[in-house]
């Protein structure tokens, strides 16, 4: 689809140059497009951005909604999202660097549906882990600080994982599940105070 | 030092705006100076943004010197690095995301000075995992992975631990130690496979 294509394209740009200091003809010259031609596939340079945005959080509640449908305990559930989650970031790098460092320039209701999303996936998680607190898999846990870590971990490799990388998202998500598992596993377990 | 508060408002207003995007005139404003005096402070635009990088890193390492002379057990060190860490990100926002997002705008010797003194803080962290592998109060783990994951869930903190906010740096830091070292400890005594 063309208009994807140029979603696609612009995150490369933005990722490269900043949202803030690229222009409106330097977006024409990289999709090969005339000003009118642009505006009426993005019509924005924000809507553009809001695209870009959205294209991560499609793919990153794709990837929960599989996990979900999937089931299992709440270990093996947050793993698969840790999975998903570095997937994308590893497929998507210029939108999710993006994603990460121009929200702020998101206004008013593209803002507003923006911080609807990313919490609604961060609900997820902390579903995800609360639920294992319930079942006594997981230890007493405060389920939105512990998905703030847990997102940290996961979110922060968009600095060096990278496509064609010599780590792949498998790669990482397996150790990173090891490390945080067993940090939030139940007491009863392992006897760590 | 005048040079230190330039460095410090322009920090902000880097934040706020993005680095390509804010010219020399709105940083003139900024710091109620004229183009040749802020020059004569500053020296380069990008010199500038080294400033806000080494501001960082100079905390940074300082925590990590603090940490190195106490010693204690590789936990109880890993848990210092921590707080120390969240420390700087919880008084110094602007620098952080500044530091965090620009850093790909530093070029030749700047760029090469700043990946030198990050691998360095990194090392800090690799090194304290290695003693606890060494110590056996870790269980085996690769280093260099482990020390990603920590900076992630420390790092990106930056994102909503905020000065003046509900959440000190310790309040955040000590669940995240848990996780950590639970996460990381020996299976001697935990039994998790």
């Amino acid at each position: 689809m063309r208009r994807q294509a140029i979603v696609d394209t612009s995150a490369r740009i933005f990722a490269r140059g900043g949202y803030h200091a690229t222009g409106i003809t330097e977006l024409c010259v990289a999709n090969d497009l005339g000003k009118g031609a642009l505006y009426h596939y993005i019509g924005s340079k924000e809507e553009l951005l809001a695209a870009i945005h959205d294209r991560v959080m499609d793919e990153v509640m794709l990837g929960a909604d599989r996990v979900a449908e999937a089931g299992g305990s709440p270990s093996h559930q947050l793993a698969k999202l840790g999975e998903e989650l570095l997937d994308v970031i590893h497929r998507y790098p210029d939108h999710v660097w993006v994603f990460l460092h121009e929200f702020p320039a998101l206004t008013g209701d593209r803002a507003e549906q923006f911080r609807k999303r990313r919490r609604q996936y961060e609900r997820r998680v902390e579903a995800v882990l609360q639920a294992g607190v319930d079942s006594g898999e997981f230890r007493e846990l405060d389920p939105r600080l512990t998905a703030m870590a847990w997102l940290g971990m996961h979110n922060y490799t968009y600095l060096w994982l990278k496509t064609g990388g010599r780590l792949s998202a498998r790669d990482v998500a397996k150790p990173f599940a090891d490390i945080f598992m067993q940090g939030i596993s139940s007491p009863i377990s392992d006897g760590h105070s």
